[in-house]
């Protein structure tokens, strides 16, 4: 996902340097590695690059600019976050249409994602210098997040829409899966067995089904057995007839 | 949306108090507010109330814990974060994924997310209290999310799922269960009966386990038992035990 390169995080203003730290992280995390930083009130700093863990790297190349004028200057795209409704109605995406606008223009031009102040956001004048706003839902009575989370949502998703584009997902379920999984057939004879074995230990009462054999094939029919589950299940059945030949003896 | 009443934010041996309280704070932007501590190992904590900015109320009635089965214990879904694929994969869901099957529930039953050490996650016995692991898609080379951003993109999501399910009222495909679910405690009630039901026929030896308890976890954990069927299982296992000792005497 190298065309990711062309989506710069613009963080306007910072106040606390743990902030930056966190939010170079969740970049990262997600594939962005450009941050530009508007006159940040303490940076460089120790406590941001705590707070980076290993995305020091993406300090170590941060811009330090005077502007956000100057931040966006070679952008096609600038999406600015705001938390309030504006005075002046804007163009409002939420996350998901936020991603998907980046990622289908991130071909072809250089894309700023801005973030304001911790206490006071964007300023009206700042917030015009963006094409998009876009705000991140969150709960009426406490909607305001931590800057670096504001950050990671909006990367999250971006990274969510540009993989859903490079990859055509199939089953994956049964990619992963370690065993092979148990044939009709073979679920079959488990159930044969399996009733055999209640009606011997005298749970069951074939005169008086009520419903059981129907709630065990509900039950295990819910997940595809694999191989070796079916032979861990049958060969419990098998040692619980011996135990009661055993016994018999 | 007050059915997100019903999940709660488990985090596992916790090592640095402000992770404690970002993730609060992340959950309270989401609309989420119970948080169950195991054992963390800096709390209560000043620095976790920073961070946690306006979410203390969370904090204040954070349930502190010994055990991560204490925390689940009354839970008919859990799900475990985990950010490596284990020996024996286990049923996985993205984020996304997680939160609709978070959000389908939520009515019926309690809900735990559970979240693992900063530095090395969830132990394998822990990840096996998990119906579901949950992967947040991260870059490959850099994949190790902050404790509080793993916490945000889960409830993030959740709280995406859970609003468009509000906008388009009905739900169509709610898929209601005839039983309820059965929770975390009955199901470890049924795995130990399990287990020592195979050590009397002979079927496991504790002092050689391979890996059998395991897998009996990872095919029940599918199936999500409900409540009738849990005690189809108990039945049977009773009766083996009671057929075994009549042969006996």
């Amino acid at each position: 996902m190298s065309v990711l390169q062309n989506i710069r995080v613009v963080l306007v203003n910072t106040a606390h340097p743990g902030n930056i730290g966190a939010s170079a992280r969740a970049m990262k995390n997600m594939g962005l590695n450009q941050i530009i930083l508007v006159q940040p009130k303490d940076f460089p700093s120790g406590v941001a690059i705590g707070r980076a863990a290993s995305a020091t790297d993406i300090l170590e190349s941060a811009v330090v600019v005077d502007s956000l004028q100057e931040a966006v200057a070679d952008c096609g795209l600038v999406i600015c976050a705001s938390a309030r409704s504006r005075k002046i109605p804007w163009p409002m995406l939420d996350p998901q249409q936020t991603a998907q606008k980046v990622v289908e223009e991130m071909d072809y031009t250089k894309i700023a994602l801005v973030f304001g102040r911790e206490d006071s956001g964007l300023s009206n004048e700042e917030l015009q210098l963006g094409h998009f706003h876009v705000q991140i839902p969150a709960e009426e009575k406490y909607s305001s997040l931590n800057l670096a989370a504001a950050v990671l949502v909006i990367c999250y998703e971006i990274r969510k829409v540009a993989s859903e584009k490079n990859t055509h997902t199939q089953g994956q379920d049964t990619e992963l899966w370690d065993q092979e999984f148990a044939t009709g057939d073979q679920v079959e004879h488990f159930y044969r067995h399996l009733e055999q074995v209640m009606i011997d230990i005298k749970f069951h009462d074939p005169s008086n089904p009520r419903q059981l054999m129907q709630r065990i094939r509900r039950l295990f029919g819910r997940i595809r057995l694999d191989v070796m589950e079916l032979n861990i299940l049958r060969g419990i059945l098998t040692n619980i007839e011996q135990s009661m030949k055993r016994k018999k003896n």
